[in-house]
């Protein structure tokens, strides 16, 4: 149909053999992930007719994501990994609203389509799929430098937590120690083994149960996954209201590696501010699910203050700003 | 934070400046796009929060659709073109559900940022929100190979348009003639003018009225992006019927190119199925919105019949299979 090596390139798409293999990719790999949530999530269509038909009986909650090779994740990834982690990133946002998550749509770029390959990553989506109780409703797949772009659909939890919802005195909390993706970003940079210590960089886990928690109590609420001070000024210009926060105060795995432990972000810990009347029984809730509530600043004045900061800059800071 | 070229190449966005710029150029160019539509589409929070919400009354559509330069558009082409064109395949789903879009988040990958660039594709997404009364509801910016995934939201229509709905003796229709894509791009190959005969291809128009008027009357609906004959195979295939088609009936644009206005897919016209009973009022009913409705063939039988055919093979089907 089309003359040249040019035209080649470009419709690509329309050659025979390239379409099958993608519809025969699509059905092999990508269909019946999470299937056994379609009734619970109100999924009346999935994978295989021109959209997917979701039944939504009140508000729902959508973010789109995308992982890039050698920008969002490593070369030297399996492929089960980076499916597993562009999924999980996508989840966060729906986590930093304090809902639930119900699907996912998926569209992956691949330089080129391999058995093996795909095999393993419908491992990695098969895995995040049951963990998270998601289906995954549609996408597409083409050909090109490897990408993964995910959009979440969520139901909100108890109230829609927004960046924007900070009041004058509300306290600024986060919901765990920082720095473990630092930790296992480094270790399997140099190791590349799945342990322990690298395992929180490479399966990040969305904060769904804890934001379900705090929708109830929480104000404002962000994910971590530019960097503590990067994010929380984000909270800060949506909200109109300065913050006091003091560093001594911020839980990290590792002291020798402070300001990496704030800077890097992918820890995915969520970051949200209660008014202080409401900070105990926040923390009785958060006991019932074997988590802590860390208290890190309070919001006030009309910019951010960092107490006990001895960095001349920190990202998404500056001291001379 | 991170030593060496390879972690920089790897954490990118970890270099404060670009951070900086994605968050300025989100803001700057893919924030309030169709504003005008955000009430009226039941969209309560749009760009700017870790989700967007929406409010969905009844049962939602959802699809996501990716382009790539080189594959799916011509390198050549311009950034509004590219935007749009992105943005209208991707709504072309909605369509065959016969479905009315809302709202869609785009993902944006691109090797560099660049004002002229971003500026001239956020035209392009005006253009088509405009036209189809849509929200940008959110997405994501990355570093990359130029690339956009689309995944486009919508409500159905009287009835939703399944591939798998045709029955026995239900009538085969076609929206419109085929091929006016495949004349468009082979004189925009060359010329690289919009014009008349370019547009179709430029600009192709998601059949979003066309889908709603017969979602009152069709069966089963797919959308042409394939090619006719590939696409009827999904159509036979999801519905478990055979079909017996009429070549002769098939309108095109251009005789001379018979084959490739079959093959070449792309020009998003709808594929459907209506009993026969209803062909009269479906009529009468497209007439009030200008449109027709071209028989060319029906359901039967098991396997794909093509009458009139000179032709060995057609893509999406083989004379020896």
């Amino acid at each position: 149909m089309l003359e040249g090596v040019w035209a080649h390139l470009v419709y690509l798409k329309d050659i025979q053999v390239k379409i099958d293999s993608e519809f025969s990719i699509i059905k092999k790999y990508l269909t019946g992930i999470g299937a056994s949530y379609l009734k619970q999530n109100g999924i009346k269509l999935s994978v295989g007719d021109d959209c997917a038909v979701i039944a939504a009986k009140s508000k729902l909650l959508i973010s789109t994501d995308t992982s890039v090779e050698g920008v969002h994740f490593l070369k030297s990834m399996q492929p089960d990994l980076i499916a597993y982690r562009a999924v999980a990133i996508a989840l966060s946002d729906i986590a930093a609203m304090g809902g639930i998550p119900i699907a996912y749509n998926l569209s992956l770029t691949i330089p080129r389509a391999n058995s093996t390959w795909m095999s393993v990553f419908k491992k990695g989506l098969q895995k995040i799929s049951k963990e998270y109780q998601i289906v995954l409703t549609g996408g597409d797949l083409c050909k090109g430098s490897l990408q993964i772009s995910v959009t979440v659909l969520g139901k909100p939890g108890k109230k829609i937590l927004l960046r924007s919802g900070a009041k004058k005195g509300d306290i600024l909390c986060v919901s765990d120690e920082l720095g473990k993706a630092y930790i296992g970003f480094k270790q399997f940079k140099t190791s590349k083994m799945i342990n322990q210590k690298t395992r929180p960089y490479l399966f990040p886990k969305a904060q769904i149960n804890y934001g379900k928690v705090i929708s109830s109590y929480a104000t404002s609420a962000i994910d971590i996954s530019d960097g503590l001070i990067q994010d929380l000024s984000h909270l800060i210009d949506r909200s109109q209201i300065g913050c006091t926060i003091d560093l001594l105060k911020v839980p990290v795995i590792s002291s020798k590696f402070f300001k990496q432990c704030l800077e890097f972000g992918d820890d995915y810990q969520l970051l949200y501010t209660v008014p202080p009347k409401r900070l105990a029984s926040l923390k009785r809730s958060l006991k019932s699910i074997n988590k802590k509530c860390h208290t890190i600043g309070v919001m006030n004045g009309k910019k951010l203050e960092i107490l006990n900061n001895s960095f001349q800059s920190l990202k998404g800071w500056n001291h001379f700003s």
